[in-house]
């Protein structure tokens, strides 16, 4: 098991200490909840920040890509750094020192590992039922062609922090006074109405028309 | 002007090249439409992804922190890599693997540099109006000592990428026959209800009722 108990060197918190956890069910809910999360890594021209596609079977959070991806091909050479944010919205305090923002945040740190073959498939079908649960047995599956042309990579969820603010803003006590409102802008990630492809004529599956509530 | 007009060696995509670009209205706009970005960089302990809130002002994005943040101390001594994303749909093909993502995303790579004292509060003012527009004029503003224990950093915009995804699915023409709904799921952050600090009693101010729609 991989479970973020304890913080590393590289995972203990220092800045608003009082924000971190280190939960392993908050850290697969931060991920379970993204569709794409942050790496960062290095080469000869210094630190890269790409943006991938993820998600999470049990205690490892995987993603893939083209075979010839100069990420995936770095990320096998060296230990990164994985964050997924979710910004939950603004708040705002009497003092402007005092505005924040409420958020979920995690970082994993480690190093990548090539599946299998085998695993490969498993992982893929896994990713494409986190996406659009039931749509697996519609579509056409991956050929051979395209599985070996493929690099699935998965990280051990075990050395990872969470980093989370909610709630109401807070304001030193000589500033409780200020005529000001105060709380919360909530920000959350919507769906929106489905677009059907021109031209598509089928009746929209039952995961389509769940959509949108 | 740092116009990020043409490629250099580390913003030229090489995956899926026709997505990207290097329009400047492009990407200040991908800029623009963010409350947090993530940040590459390295040191003694490997890379580390850090995601913070950021802003422009022109051809700059900027960012703030405690003067001890060991982030900030460490971009002052290296290039890093910025990076932006904006997930907006999830693209169902016919085929698994074509399935794929509606994104818009901005690289920026570069070195950070600190303003002044001067310029700290220009920015941290622009900041406040890009997050809550309005609301400046009712906070308290920030105070020697608060200014004094900030550090605000600006990157220039001018070695930067961006990458974007629209539109319907893209299948094989032998793959066109396969009867399955096809289309885009479509995600959008939105804004829901302010919730009021508890024991707030003030009228909300306009930009508070005009958060929702």
């Amino acid at each position: 098991m991989n479970k973020p108990s304890a913080p590393t060197p590289r995972t203990q918190v220092k800045r608003v200490a009082e924000y971190a956890s280190y939960d392993t069910a908050l850290l697969h809910a931060i991920v379970d909840s993204a569709y794409v999360c942050h790496i960062a890594f290095g080469d000869a021209n210094g630190s890269h920040c790409i943006p991938t596609a993820c998600w999470r079977i049990g205690d490892y959070l995987y993603i893939h890509g083209s075979n010839g991806s100069r990420m995936l091909k770095r990320l096998q050479e060296q230990e990164c750094c994985v964050t997924i944010t979710h910004v939950d919205g603004l708040v705002l305090a009497r003092a402007a020192f005092n505005h924040s923002m409420n958020y979920r945040s995690a970082m994993i740190y480690g190093r990548f590992e090539a599946v299998d073959d085998a695993h490969k498939r498993v992982a893929m079908e896994a990713f494409m039922e986190h996406i659009v649960p039931g749509r697996q047995v519609e579509v056409r599956a991956g050929n051979d062609k395209e599985y070996n042309a493929t690099t699935v990579m998965r990280i051990a969820l075990a050395e990872a922090a969470c980093k989370t603010r909610t709630g109401p803003p807070k304001d030193e006590d000589e500033d409780l006074g200020i005529a000001v409102w105060t709380g919360v802008l909530p920000l959350v990630t919507t769906r929106r109405a489905p677009v059907v492809e021109e031209g598509c004529t089928l009746a929209a599956p039952d995961y389509v028309k769940a959509w949108v509530g």
